[in-house]
């Protein structure tokens, strides 16, 4: 039985089966320190009898260089207690079993280039909720570079009509995240995006700001797909105008845009945990 | 003995060697029409002796999808004759042997990347001319997608001190190409970078396009290092402005940020002749 972790800020989502794609038992626990988030993930895949591998898709930043004495740990997060916790190391410890770990992003996009059955294809994956992550698979791999994809904090133009917001971000103030992420979206607007009025400029705005990530994904790395999940993104509508946007701005140039696509997760919700279980079963192998 | 073409839309470099690193005669031929500037490199490598492999790093777009019948052609280009042209194809036919085949830019981003002497390392090669381009190279993997990276026509924001020049790209107005290649240099200022005061606003201007296209590259796929070539790159102290500008950019989040460097090529001009040797010899092995 392989095991799977979707490691996230407010929530663990913890799963076992026999193959990526067939989970039989799934389980959520709240974040909390890392000592006791941690213990209670290790009992519960206790008593569902051990796991043979862990993959694990994590929150971060992470150190994925395993090279590194570090690797295996979330590394310099602002959130209490996880910074340097060595997340990988204590389920490999605890269970005595191989280990795989990439961001939660990298592991939905690795999920989602599977279930797109088009191996060695080339795709993005946004979560654009509390805040705005990527992950990136390039002809059939998961992105690292010399660390990992971050793709929440690129600057996209400012839109004309929301000159004067100042952005949340706390390290980079109006980057992509700062603006258009749940909290920035109620910070200047007041409820959430899927609550305004479809008329409202927030719309347009926000679909603006993602589609500039869409399209210098299309541009920088030639990705054919931008697949976007996250609690924003289950805004009616607005899938459809980052993709329109998008192409907008490419304007007919790239090459491969006939084959771009801005699209829903294939795998709905279930991007991140089982593309979690795919780095479990990778670490079985090796 | 191995031959290589740097194709350029203004001339054509030739080389041959019998490795990468030792190239043993050179030759440059201006660009004219497709069927008289190739019969002369063919002429050429004929009178050196014959290659055994031959490796093109040309401009784009090009079709670099093996399993397409396009495959070795330059694509959509607006360069009159060149558009659809098969050059790979054609000098598979003259030549007789294996054609190694990918962007001029990614030629250079791969002999940097040999050039590092890292293993698996991660950079983007940029270079700054009569047009903006830029390769990419992943855990030591040139990055194709489902095409090729476009770097140039990424949009950056705008400078404050440049908010009234409408840029020149044909097809995005003010994208990267747009603002900071040399004829958009040009055609704002009427004369080169180089050439202008150093106290001149345009060097902080161009510095701070290029820069953020650097601090996109570090955030999308966290290469490590960012070579840029080309005439523009020459500008005394651009470089320079350039990397602080980008440190500002990232403010000290980014994983890996500590080993992100902005440089000039560790081969001169010669990343790109060196690379399609290598892929010469790439060719040659398959």
């Amino acid at each position: 039985m392989l095991g799977a972790i979707e490691a996230g800020g407010t929530k663990f989502v913890l799963a076992v089966g026999p193959a990526p794609d067939r989970l039989v038992a799934r389980h959520v626990i709240p974040t909390r320190a890392p000592a006791e988030t941690l213990a209670e993930a290790a009992a519960w895949f206790a008593a569902q009898g051990g796991v043979s591998a862990l993959g694990i898709g994590s929150f971060g930043p992470l150190e994925l260089d395993r090279q590194s004495p570090k690797w295996g740990h979330i590394t310099t997060t602002p959130k209490p207690g996880w910074a340097d916790c060595d997340i990988a190391g204590f389920f490999a410890g605890v269970l005595g079993v191989p280990v795989g770990f990439d961001t939660d992003v990298n592991a939905a996009a690795i999920a989602e280039h599977a279930a797109a059955r088009r191996p060695g294809g080339s795709l993005a994956y946004l979560t654009i909720g509390t805040g705005i992550g990527g992950g990136v698979v390039l002809e059939g791999r998961p992105v690292h570079g010399i660390a990992h994809p971050e793709i929440g904090h690129i600057y996209p133009r400012r839109h004309p009509q929301d000159a004067n917001f100042a952005g949340i971000c706390p390290h980079h103030g109006d980057c992509l995240e700062g603006l258009a992420s749940g909290p920035a979206i109620l910070a200047r607007w007041g409820r959430p995006l899927s609550e305004l009025p479809t008329d409202h400029p927030a719309h347009a705005i926000i679909a603006d700001y993602i589609a500039q990530a869409c399209y210098t994904l299309f541009a920088t790395v030639a990705v054919g797909e931008v697949v976007i999940g996250g609690g924003v993104a289950q805004t009616p509508g607005l899938i459809e105008r980052v993709a329109e946007r998008a192409r907008a701005l490419d304007a007919g140039y790239l090459p491969g845009g006939k084959r771009h696509a801005v699209i829903r997760p294939r795998l709905d919700g279930d991007s991140g945990i089982v593309g979690a279980m795919m780095l479990a079963e990778a670490a079985a192998r090796t």
